[in-house]
């Protein structure tokens, strides 16, 4: 890998995602998609604004990233995520036979692997990179909520 | 339940979404969302001609009731569905809180059940009205597939 596009590079520009959630009061978590260390797709969580359970970050970089490269199948693609994917999220990577999943916080409660689901066979699933920052921005959301 | 507002009545109606699907060569699968015996959203599999694999029937009518309600739990509302929801779909539902998913055909293999994914401890599930009808369509499909 280019000492340039690192895991981390990436997994800050899902954390800005995050960020841009955060400052429409939604629960901040961001998701970007890279292929050949080129970001195709960007999303961020929309659920309160567009009142809609299905726009997590994810689910619209997938869509996002399916109409950038004219095809549903996302081979030699990376999803970076702030939190682990819930079922919904991981039902729909798992249909995108996506390449790569890199996840920085875990989520013990809603997380697709505390949950028994797979991926696709085709898909790597990696963990932790950015973990505690990516971790922050979520107590800190849910703490000025209480 | 009004004679005329059957669950038959109702899965015949997303019956008629799967028909749509099939004009359009996609997998015949359709679901339509009901609220106090009124059609408030109706959706048919797209994921080709979208080239999306978010745009299953489900997604796109839990989308569509919520947009028509303004709110993102689709209380007092019933999903029909021709096919037995897939992980993405039944993670949809989940935070959805619809009230009932009324299912006609088993899926046993991408199906949520089989899968031991649960709906949300507020959704009744029912299964197999008009089971016979939706299947065949399906089996049609993938017949002249092969």
């Amino acid at each position: 890998m280019n000492e340039l596009f690192t895991d981390d590079y990436f997994m800050r520009k899902a954390l800005d995602e995050a960020h841009y959630a955060l400052e429409k009061d939604e629960v901040p978590i961001g998701a970007i998609i890279v292929s050949n260390n080129k970001i195709i797709a960007k999303g961020h969580n929309l659920t309160e604004t567009l009142t809609d359970v299905t726009a997590h970050a994810e689910m619209q970089a997938i869509t996002s990233a399916a109409n950038y490269l004219g095809g549903k199948y996302l081979k030699n693609c990376t999803l970076y995520v702030t939190l682990e994917p819930c079922t919904m999220c991981a039902g729909a990577l798992y249909w995108s036979q996506i390449s790569k999943v890199v996840i920085a916080a875990k989520d013990e409660k809603r997380g697709f692997l505390s949950n028994g689901i797979k991926l696709h066979p085709k898909t790597e699933i990696q963990f932790g990179v950015l973990e505690n920052e990516c971790s922050e921005i979520l107590i800190e959301f849910f703490k000025s909520k209480r």
